[in-house]
């Protein structure tokens, strides 16, 4: 089969290298003798950012132990490219192991990859777990070329971005970073979670933060509604009582199945082309944005793992994942600008597709029964709700 | 549940109408009386394109047993827009008869509908029959405003097919009607087959056509390719000798799912905007092309249907399902222009998005195995072949 060059790096799950596989000129350094499981303990232990800093100093020191950085060497230690690709490093390796150990039973394949232009990234991917059908965590490191359509994709106010004026045709270079992630439980009542925290920078000088957590059940919880929300909520708070509100709000309006007239989940929060404060403001917002990723899942999963379902209930899931499916691949700006980048060779379309749930369904007028519980949640995807 | 408006006239299948169920304006005229699996027999009746010309006449007259054109009454009798409308809707219940007469199983319900900004369309669809896993055909009569971006999406050529110069932001007036249709069947030895065929008119004047018949197998079987291919090579024969050529690269071209580098299926014929010959002819060359449907694809179904499967082969089938969904929700014309219409209020989610799968799967990294039967059909997805 006609592998594309991209996909040749990818390692399968529980991945003993062969001999003779080429090293990688960047990405994760670790001894190509021992199994990727083993490997994957070396970012078990928490560090600081003052020694994640220290580790993007140290990118030329190939011993275990060492996450070292895909940035290029051009990009300074202190830079706020390397700070961000520490940060977000760190937070896979955190968010993973939480999960894991809720879920008790698949472990994170790991994955690192590179590009020929520049910066890589390391997917991590868990299926047919305990809890979960499939989980992914995806940190991606971008040097590029980008298209005016990819960059209109990439942000809301699109060309304006590029930090100048463009002449028809001309390409954005461009770097960025980002932490994704999609996790599709295989319980109907436990919901869907997805986070995406990233850092754009074009070379032309105009720079932006974006992302959000938000979540997507089958059947309503109000209770669980209200852990998830109000953990970003108080992370919104310590930085300004109208971010929550604000970023709320916005989530609603991103996640919005147009065609459907609904919205993809629940909401939480989500924001795009933000740059208000100072740089420093700003990346300790992601900071902590992430940290409480386990901290507003992980109980709803410990409440939801054991509950008994029908087939009609998996069947609704099912249904829901669908229109996961069509908000994703019709909707999505991560996913929309990453296939519009493939066109110009950057890229890695199993990463970019990686949010897509394993199994989807879609039947033809189907509409739930009046006063079901199906019928009571979808009124919430038709109309926002306050949580908090 | 708030139920979007253009939902309201759907009905389900072998709906038996309730007392008090306001009749539809236009479309097909029943008596309301009647279950809808009995008013299905009134399309049973093969007639010929005179006898439809005839009937699209005859629009005041509310009998049973007629089909009643949705055109405005301002369209004249011998319009192409009702001409070309008569032709699909015959083509539709021929192949529906066809398939049902195949499957031995399922019947298709038939739900007509229709828009207040004039026109409607007849959703014709089958589900869990002997063979078919799910079956639409959808007949379409739109009278719209066009933003220019669905113009885009709708043609090859964009904005010019408007006929005239226009104002940023300055919407098209235009008409279209077409049949389209997506049969998944189960037994994954079965190929799922596609087939559009359309026409369009903007009101200052442009007119083309466009459409063709395309197939998707999960395994490859070069007989069938064969006798599909040259099924459809003999109906552009009889016009040009370079037309098959030309549309068989079309399609290949069209087909692709870019972000892959692989085509959705082993293609067909695909062409759009087309106005190179007189009306006459792209009408003929249209019913030729509905009316081999049939005779392309049963055969391969008569075969195949029956084969025994192992549930890596049906798993295979969901993959390949899988991209099925990305093709039409990321690349295709008529899903791409459907769902922005929806934007500006014209169109039915439900008809739109008949062409997606019952069930579809994505596996993370998933690459099946060299010198399998599914690698074998990998490599055809990833360069077109000749069949004929």
């Amino acid at each position: 089969m006609d592998v594309p060059a991209l996909a040749r790096v990818t390692v399968p799950c529980h991945w003993v290298p062969k001999a003779g596989r080429p090293q990688l000129s960047s990405g994760i350094d670790v001894r190509l003798t021992l199994p990727m499981s083993l490997a994957a303990l070396h970012f078990g232990r928490r560090c600081s950012m003052r020694q994640a800093r220290q580790r993007s100093r140290s990118r030329t020191q190939h011993t275990v132990m060492r996450y070292t950085s895909m940035c290029k060497d051009s990009d300074a230690p202190e830079s706020m490219r390397r700070r961000f690709e520490a940060v977000v490093a760190e937070a896979q390796e955190n968010i993973c192991k939480a999960i894991e150990d809720c879920d008790g039973g698949a472990k994170f394949c790991k994955e690192p990859y590179t590009r020929e232009s520049g910066g890589g990234g390391i997917a991590r991917v868990l299926t047919n777990g305990n809890i979960f059908e499939k989980a992914g965590v995806n940190l991606s490191v971008v040097y590029g070329q980008m298209p005016q359509e990819a960059l209109q994709a990439a942000t809301e106010r699109g060309a304006d971005r590029a930090g100048g004026k463009l002449e028809p045709g001309q390409k954005v270079p461009f770097f960025a970073c980002g932490l994704s992630s999609v996790m599709h439980p295989k319980n109907p009542f436990c919901p869907t979670m997805h986070f995406n925290y990233r850092y754009f920078e074009t070379e032309t000088g105009a720079w932006w933060f974006g992302g959000g957590t938000d979540i997507t059940p089958s059947y309503l919880d109000r209770d669980d509604m209200k852990h998830f929300h109000g953990t970003y909520k108080d992370v919104c708070d310590k930085y300004s009582p109208e971010w929550y509100p604000k970023f709320k709000k916005w989530a609603d309006e991103y996640f919005l199945i147009k065609h459907r007239g609904e919205t993809r989940g629940l909401g939480g929060i989500f924001f795009d082309d933000f740059n208000t404060e100072d740089p420093e403001t700003h990346l300790k917002f992601a900071e902590e944005a992430l940290d409480a990723v386990p901290k507003a899942y992980v109980p709803i999963l410990e409440k939801n793992r054991d509950k008994e379902f029908t087939e009609d209930q998996k069947q609704w899931q099912l249904l829901r994942r669908g229109r996961y499916v069509e908000f994703n691949l019709v909707y999505d700006r991560g996913t929309v600008f990453g296939l519009k980048m493939l066109g110009s060779g950057v890229g890695r379309i199993e990463s970019i597709l990686m949010s897509l749930p394993e199994n989807a369904q879609w039947l033809y007028a189907h509409e739930p029964k009046e006063g079901s519980p199906e019928a009571e949640i979808m009124e919430c995807f038709k109309e926002a709700k306050e949580w908090v």
